[in-house]
């Protein structure tokens, strides 16, 4: 994963920019005409001479400067009357916004026929071991990976798996749709999701069951009631509340029921999911094109360390199909990488290779006394 | 379309069944333990000895016997606490509810050897000429044809189509999202979608015009204000307010904004899709997996006719993969017509044929004087 | 995997039918008018009052009677002037034909609603311990398992897989193309395929290295040749050549070079495929739309074993996308259970259930000693 | 389309680069180890100090110096041994061979963040205007189209208007493969193809035609005289016959039959192909992974006209999935331009835009009477 240094300001077109300007927010909601548009890009603002970035940065907001000279990224809903809007249309830094794309758009043309230039294809190989040093290095340093999940992860094998990761600190957050939650609790009480067995077929009376498993938590309260009363007893929405890793259901219009704690306004379903996304070291998007391009949308592309150097936010998004992943990054999230493979197969081996590494680390240190006595 | 008659109720094992069974709801939202789950199909319940059925049927809901002695489908989400909710697991009529799959689903086995028995494939012809037949005859007869349409519709050409339907009295109401509106919004005021020409160039810059876009909106209030200033001069939205098309824009966690008049609550999006679900008479549905289903999971699969008979409600589904036609019908609406085709070619040549029918009807109308003269 | 019965041959609509009739063909290659078209169903031919299986079978061909009284399927092509063919249309055994489709197609109607009833779809869930199953039992009965591959496979970490399937005597015969060769012998000279690294990036220069591997081959005489003098030193066509695993490398207008060995011919290829076809026992196809198509054009939908009973010829069609698997059964391979994944992660779970499989075979066996020491 | 003017050889790296090196081939269909592996770019190659642009370019090849001092493009397989074939691996002209691929790859980057970047997408608009005048300027310039087409056009109305663009002098030769002609006669003799109906059912008894098709053709001796005994009357392959427009079946291991007249080697079937392919002005290649990749490796990235001029060779690939145009890009057809739609309706659009197009210049050609006259 690449690191980053800061552009150099002291460079005379840095240097010799006015100040960014900044224009009261005429009504609350609604941003002045000329409003500076957020890019997921390292983003600098000039305030009293001096650049600086501004906090939780993500695309498709705004900048706002606060009553303590504090810079903040913040979408257009939550603009109150009269909160300071940075304006300008220029990335350049001439009018005192300067939008770093270089360090990670990269200058990729080469004018060399080359075959397998495309970016996402199934036809690419997937590494495996590299997914796995990174998700272990992230747990070592006390990352906060979020995990963005789309209800296929349950219908198949792979709740297991989830389940799996979830239990040994790999989940910083779960962020899902009510779906997700329906499907696990409806496998953990009645065996089936959707009313489809483990094995595919297709039950009587099935098409009902995710309604009985909803009401029945409906009736409980809570998740964490129908965990406490022993109605849900394995699966993810199991292991997130026994392990206390935060998640945001948010809600959609295909929701059934929906389970209690479910968002159902999108705007305060957003406001939850960007509080894990303002911390995420590292996310992994796994069959949900609705929730991975959300997610995509408030992530910036790049972590800060606490020391202010920036790297790649390592973002993973895995779908059956190129178009969920291109998508991805036609709504900006060019950072992604891309697994065109199918969510069961992709979280079984990945869990493989985590245990893999898991092992030879531990023997590493094992072999190496001194080590394992730090 | 196919027609269907209602059971014979005189039949033994109908006439000897017993009557439903009604058990008050124990809390708001909460159904009584046994609640019997509804699907798309014909369904009757037994009250008093006679076979009834219920009103605003859906899949996923259940079954409500209000003070009047009338029965209603209801979401759980909808249902009071002491409501009397049918009970029953059995669809076969014996517990005094009986379920009309025969009709719909038909029996389609043979045992015969044949090519080409996939029920969705691009392979397949597409019938534009019925479509376009069923659509004018909805005209004439004053049906509600609802529409749901994705973004991709409105990134492409087919823009302009989907404003001549609306504008030609072929749309009942259009339900789309947020996305849907920004994007022709952006169109109308820039000229561009998501920053991209209308040939396909991403422009300098143009990754903030949707949210400029938006902001104009905000300002004036609401879509309606837009237009009236002229703000939003063509398009999708500009004719549904000009051409009083009523319209529902259901909020996801995806969306920028978003505009005015975007339902962010999932809940309130449901019920006010549902008020035109319950007299939609035929439904189009064009590239959108999450706006599909939602709505395929509020329609029945039949038309209730004035005088109480039956069809089938004509249901199209348009996405460029097999997988989101063969996703509505795993979701239970098994009478999806799909149509695997890009969602600009479908427009163009849906419309052309409609064009096309409606001169040969003028023509054959000419040339009946009697015919004219009515 | 279920077997099937032969069908009770002493039922009057069998005894009362007349016997098959069979007229000469008028020419090399062209078949008499009224010619009996095959399908991969076990078919039973009425001859001298006794019905008989063909020996065989594979659909889209025809039944030919030879001078010693036996039973062939027969391609079209194939078929010389004067021998004599059965005609007629009718598969109900009226006609002296017998198709006996109810056992393979069954009855699925049930007009019962179900969710998730479609055939083929990457949320259902695949059986990788089933499948491992499978392969030992085939292994451990002296079965022979056809694999029919694509280029993908080649291109990704399965290769390695791929060779270890191969080198444990899981492969009777190995069908693919002249890619798959050429990329894995690129694989071997290069470590790149197509010029693109094991970590996927196109290298400089790298296109053209594919047509180097093929020009050492080319120069070496064979593959065989080129294994013997150390050009190839690993990979799938290494271990087929070491491990005696016969292969059929088919040819296409795709291919570059090609390699020595590959068959230009497309009639002599399909012959050479059917010689392997003809003994199948169980047929996975992974990541080829044209050979996966071809060879279940060729493989009948059953195994006859030598006591003449019958069984499902297992049939497993793995491929990234739904259409793949669909349009195979709609060819008529109605057997293929369609697997919706990556090649790459496909064949490295199946490897690793086939090896925990063995572990836990061997287990057993240790811990039974008599069982052991059969 | 963009034109492209040749390199200035004045250039000093030019000037002061070597001849090119010449080995001949050690024998048959071997090549010397470091022979030139070409692309499908504007390749230069020094002769006696003289820059010169070998003919018949297209990629996977190499370049062979004739007795009579001409150079050619030739595949490994048609080298003879002698034959003195260009080597070096260096493509920037210091070894005396220039591939000038800066004209045509470009310049990408920018380092700027845009939303819709991704080059294949089904959220791409089509501009079907602007390919109904490529092909109406290609016919006015006598220009050279080659269509290549899978069955898929076949099974749906495209038929009619594929024959319709054969049958008004818009195709130069027709490339496709058994399939085609297999499903287009069987439509033109039972009204099926696959056994299935003009409106999408499969028949009883259908599985068969296609047999019976290709059964009368071989018995008539070919596809020609079929048409002139009246067995084949109307469709794409009589339209080809009638209006001698020469096509080339290639044929494939999933081959019925095949047809008289079917390529069944596979390496006469890509030098029947290159026969037109370096004649091709344009491209469209419909809805065939196999013969797009297959023509799209043969042919050159450009047009040289009669004066030496270069322009870009107008490549229109059509599918449903973004998958098979990525991949004709990542086999390094790179010119290619991605239409991701429905074969059926994109040959219809096609054909009305075109039709458009022709009444638009009709009617500027009698409001210009003196145009008219020339």
């Amino acid at each position: 994963m690449s690191t980053f240094s800061h552009p150099d300001f002291t460079a005379p077109r840095f240097a010799e920019a006015r100040d960014a300007r900044f224009v009261p927010a005429p009504a609350d909601g609604v941003l002045p005409q000329d409003f500076f548009s957020t890019t997921n890009l390292p983003t600098y603002v000039k305030v009293g001479g001096a650049w600086r970035m501004p906090r939780e940065p993500r695309m498709d907001a705004t900048i706002v400067l606060d009553d303590r000279g504090e810079l903040w990224v913040r979408e257009m809903r939550n603009v109150g009357k009269g909160d300071r809007v940075a304006v300008g249309h220029s990335e350049d830094g001439s009018e005192g916004i300067f939008v770093y794309g270089d360090a990670f758009l990269g200058d990729s043309a080469e004018g060399e026929f080359k075959f397998m230039t495309s970016e996402v294809s199934r036809e690419k190989p997937i590494d495996y071991a590299l997914m796995a040093r990174l998700l272990i290095d992230e747990r070592e340093r006390g990352g906060y990976p979020i995990w963005v999940t789309g209800p296929a992860l349950v219908h198949s094998r792979a709740r297991a798996d989830m389940t799996w990761f979830i239990g040994n600190g790999f989940v910083g957050a779960l962020l899902a749709g009510n779906a997700v939650a329906v499907h696990d609790i409806e496998a953990s009480i009645f065996g089936t999701t959707l009313g489809m067995t483990g094995s595919g077929e297709a039950t009587s009376g099935g098409h009902g069951l995710h309604m009985r498993a909803i009401n029945q938590v409906r009736a409980a309260g809570s998740i964490e009631n129908a965990v406490a009363q022993g109605i849900i007893t394995d699966g993810i929405m199991h292991a997130c509340v026994v392990h206390g890793v935060p998640y945001v259901l948010s809600g959609s219009i295909r929701d059934d029921g929906p389970l209690p704690g479910v968002y159902t306004d999108v705007a305060e379903a957003q406001d939850a999911m960007r509080r894990h996304a303002v911390k995420a070291t590292m996310a992994i998007l796994v069959a949900t094109a609705l929730h991975a391009i959300a997610t995509g949308n408030m992530l910036p592309a790049f972590v800060t360390e606490e020391d202010g150097s920036l790297r790649e936010l390592p973002t993973i998004c895995v779908d059956s199909s190129e178009f969920v992943v291109s998508k991805l990054k036609d709504r900006g999230t060019h950072q992604a990488f891309g697994v065109v493979t199918n969510a069961q197969d992709f979280m079984h081996i990945l869990r493989l290779y985590v245990e893999r590494e898991l092992d030879a680390r531990a023997a590493a240190r094992a072999a190496t006394p001194a080590a394992a006595a730090r």
